[in-house]
């Protein structure tokens, strides 16, 4: 019902810490660009048009299992996966791969908040935006 | 059994994002250097130690909710407490507090396991680790 | 007739990076909490005082020299001294010392524009700021 | 005599800051990442062969000039170009484009140092490295 959507991201320096490999809050960073280019390339709504219409998406729980580390030179392909849509919130399933090996860097899944920036709540995702989700 | 230690943390102007706050992969940058900082003045086995000794410590796992935000001169403190031990690793329990009003920022858990630097491989944590980190 | 303002930076494991020394693009971002930290202590006109003016800082210039590398757990002090005003931009002199040699890790100098932020043209400093920061 | 080389760069959520643009510091990141990119492209001599030979190379000067703030979903190309040799020393001519414009985000030069990671000390850039960046 939900498709894995994917984004390749190439490992810059900054993101290699004192133990030679991409340091472990980097994969946030990772699993976060993803998601705002699977918004548009994917879902065909970019972030823009959530501002637009006065949302913001907040993350509210991150569980991450890291697998294998990253160093660089890497290729990396992060997947998402849309698992369920609840009132304002919805849980996304992820993936950070080795692209070489195809093999799991990471995975684990997040809840995002949509958020009513007038208002500073939570507000139910519109069924608009479910539908382009529904991919 | 396993005592609650605090860190103190400064937000600084690049831990902001776009959305006017701390950026959500900054907590676990918090997290890891209220460990660092706790390791050395609390558990009295600083980070060079393990590595003295041939070990390394990584994220295995991390738990993570997000509670509010947390802004540009907000006072933080990174409490952490050990939850339990098992062979080469050790799960702990922490909250990011915003001092001025007490309430939790993020709350969560993360696993650490213990390397072998020279193997690559997950090592039982050392009886006289343990001892340590019981206070 | 500036004076020299000063504030500490406690370096955080994530500012190290696979040489295993702060980053040098972490250099500007100490710099950077230094000067919001002395705006509020020293200059008393803290950064929000600009936003509410309907101001905004950008560098426009940055020149660094850097001399020594600064290591996790090194205590770090960084000093910045306004050298001249000249329209809509200021000139400050910065050093980045290691706190227990009193040695200088990085100095160097930076112009700062202000800049309106309903036209987003630069916009002459206020004769009442360049008094608060000709101290 | 020395050709320009690019590297594109595609901007991360996590690299914009509170003012809704790149951050500065990230300029730095970005030019770095554009020199390891064409130490293995254009130069053919990856950072690992600097490391198997037992050098390093640290940056000893930066001097940058910020022209033109990128926004998320800019595309940025990074073009370098050694200017000279002398001793230890390498002194880089950078300048970050916008793709779509054509225009300078940011101009200016390095001068890098190699170092022998054995004694920790500048070292002459043998020739072989010379004719290699002579391109």
């Amino acid at each position: 019902m939900f498709s894995i959507f994917e984004t390749e991201i190439i490992v810059r320096p900054d993101d290699i810490d004192m133990n030679n490999h991409v340091h472990n809050s980097k994969y946030l960073d990772y699993l976060l660009m993803a998601r705002y280019d699977q918004m548009r390339k994917d879902y065909k709504v970019p972030m823009e048009v959530f501002v637009e219409r006065g949302y913001s998406w907040v993350a509210s729980t991150t569980h991450i299992d890291f697998k294998r580390e990253i160093k660089l030179g890497d290729k990396i392909v992060v997947r998402t996966q849309v698992n369920s849509f609840e009132g304002a919130q919805v849980k996304v399933n992820f993936w950070i791969m080795k692209a070489e090996t195809n093999k799991v860097a990471a995975e684990g899944w997040s809840v995002y908040t949509l958020v009513s920036v007038a208002t500073g709540k939570p507000t139910r995702i519109p069924e608009d935006i479910i539908k382009h989700y529904t991919v």
